[in-house]
């Protein structure tokens, strides 16, 4: 059996802590199946720019794009808040989004029963929630062109950015979203303002001509407004939901507030041929980062995606789900859950315990 | 003393149900402080495709330019949703705010301690929640210039849309938002996505510039995926927020959520010079048109608004919100809000209750 290469980028602030435990989880789970994996270790991010003034340098993009798929912890930081916009870590995100064609970011917004206590939301609106927020990620307004800063006929300075997609840009996004539906409650739910924009109105046309093809899964259409309204009133309403770059920026993070903590939410981010990144939905946290307190299940949840998704592991991804699953079955939390009635453990603490469970 | 000249636009589904009660109950509430309306209604949204083919007939603009202030009820329905875009309910409402350069549209999403517990969030987090949401109206992607559709480069249709702000844009409604909180706590959060968007960045740096002239409003900054988690995490973090057109759209209708009903929330559309435009948040609720089953106390509020805002008749205002309250806590409650131990009353017993109260 061949080694799956895994390009690791451990990132910023918490992103190393994190990243160690998953990867000690993922290794013996892998084991277990008879599955290895080759490692490499690459630069994005503050790190990156630290080290070479790039926040993400060509070779990274090159060794991610000659792995079966990328591992990404977290990135950014105070440090370098203050840089301008064009050099911050973030762009090394969104380059390496560009970079591998990642254009489909799979954001499952699940409460886990052990702890729906956890979120501003009542128990019984939240209880038994399961969203899958398809987000399209390599177009819309955050890589539209014309784009940039410039003077309008009145002579004042203005800043724009063009929101624009193309059929077949809806209409790959399209099709993941409902074969997901498929493999679910056979529901999904196209999100967009279309009464006001006409990149919203061509978006709803193609998903009305793509839902053509998937007779079994029933389509409905909602204003983004009305969707981050929905989201709270009424979050059971909704199986699968797919949607442009921004809306689904927002829109998953509003999301992931039902289950209370982003400590448990992992996110996939596909590409129609090469590797996919894979990664928290959660931050670098560097106010908590070195203290080894941080909550490691959704970056062990981001390497269960990846075995699922890029690399056709699926028992070693039901092993790392498992496994997350019995140790808050059995009370272990760190810091960001711990409540009255369950045990406190540290990050490494959450590590060796998955090992043993996995 | 003169008659305050108000545009009564009563719109489609509930809207003219509620409008009825509102004027009874604002010119009672008139009466008793000596002020008097002259009210001249006018079609707009479904009612005016209806009668004459436009949304926004150009009667009814020059009736609201000429008069001090506009009271709008709600628009659209079912009815119109078939038809194109351009010809939509909903076109006349923004052709109404671009044609009075209502730029200026604030949201308060207040949650009654009567009602605390309608809402989908625990009552801990919701208990005390004062925000105003200060929303740029007629710029941003609603209004950019170019938008359409076309042919990318690869020959691809593509629908698009800009979203740009001039400096005297951001300016102004940096003001609008400062002087607001200088009327309350003095916190400002301005809401953008700069670490992605030139537009933002432009945003971001011309509200810092303008804080310079409001030294006792202490101004945080804040991303609009962030913005929209912290609403449910910790909405009393905020007190005045101020974000452009698309944003304030999906940010101010997922704040009415945490006050658990539509039913309750007033807006005012406030331009420089001319007329305002004061209306509920919630729609025209077409289901439960013609039952006399629709809340009124959104549309109320909306009047007191007007008279604060644009009448400068804050004594009649004064008497309407204590009404509202006072009815709330009598137990009076229309059917979105009825709950075991309170008092289930039609709209227009609502109209009554009120007008005794007021
Ligand atoms: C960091 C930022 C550029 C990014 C985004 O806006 O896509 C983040 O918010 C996310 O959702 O992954
Ligand atoms: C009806 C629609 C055009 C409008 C908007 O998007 O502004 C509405 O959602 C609102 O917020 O008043």
């Amino acid at each position: 059996c061949k080694a799956h290469k895994v390009a690791i980028l451990p990132g910023d602030g918490i992103g190393p802590e994190i990243m160690d435990q998953a990867l000690r989880v993922l290794t013996t789970a892998g084991k277990a199946e008879g599955a290895e994996f080759e490692f490499t270790r690459a630069l994005v991010g503050g790190a990156a720019i630290d080290a070479t003034g790039n926040p993400l340098p060509k070779e990274t993009l090159d060794i991610c794009k000659a792995s079966d798929s990328v591992l990404l912890a977290a990135i950014g930081g105070y440090k370098w808040d203050t840089l301008p916009a064009e050099q911050r870590p973030e762009r090394g995100l969104l380059g390496l989004r560009a970079g591998l064609n990642a254009f489909a970011n799979l954001r499952p917004a699940i409460v886990p029963p052990q702890l729906a206590d956890s979120s501003p939301l009542k128990r019984e609106i939240v209880e038994g929630v399961d969203i899958l927020i398809v987000r399209e990620l390599v177009g819309g307004i955050y890589f539209g062109q014309p784009r940039g800063f410039g003077t309008n006929d009145k002579g004042e300075r203005i800043g724009f950015n063009t929101d624009v997609y193309s059929e077949p840009e809806v209409e790959r996004i399209a099709r993941v979203a409902f074969e997901a539906a498929q493999k679910r409650q056979k529901r999904l739910c196209s999100v967009e303002k279309s009464n006001v924009l006409e990149v919203s109105q061509l978006w709803k046309e193609v998903v009305i001509r793509v839902a053509k093809d998937y007779p079994d899964v029933e389509l409905s259409h909602m204003y983004i407004d009305n969707a981050a309204m929905q989201l709270l009133r009424n979050p059971k309403f909704f199986d699968v939901v797919v949607t442009g770059n921004i809306f689904g920026d927002i829109l998953s993070d509003e999301a992931s507030m039902l289950a209370g903590s982003l400590g448990m939410l992992p996110s996939a981010s596909i590409s129609g041929d090469g590797p996919g990144i894979f990664e928290p939905v959660h931050g670098s946290a560097p106010d908590i980062a070195g203290q080894d307190i941080a909550n490691p299940l959704a970056m062990v949840l981001s390497a269960a995606m990846m075995c699922r998704y890029d690399l056709k592991l699926p028992k070693v991804a039901d092993r790392l789900e498992t496994a997350v699953n019995s140790a808050l079955d059995q009370g272990w939390r760190t810091k960001d859950l711990w409540k009255e009635g369950t045990n406190l453990v540290k990050c490494s603490e959450m590590g060796d315990i998955l090992v043993k469970l996995v």
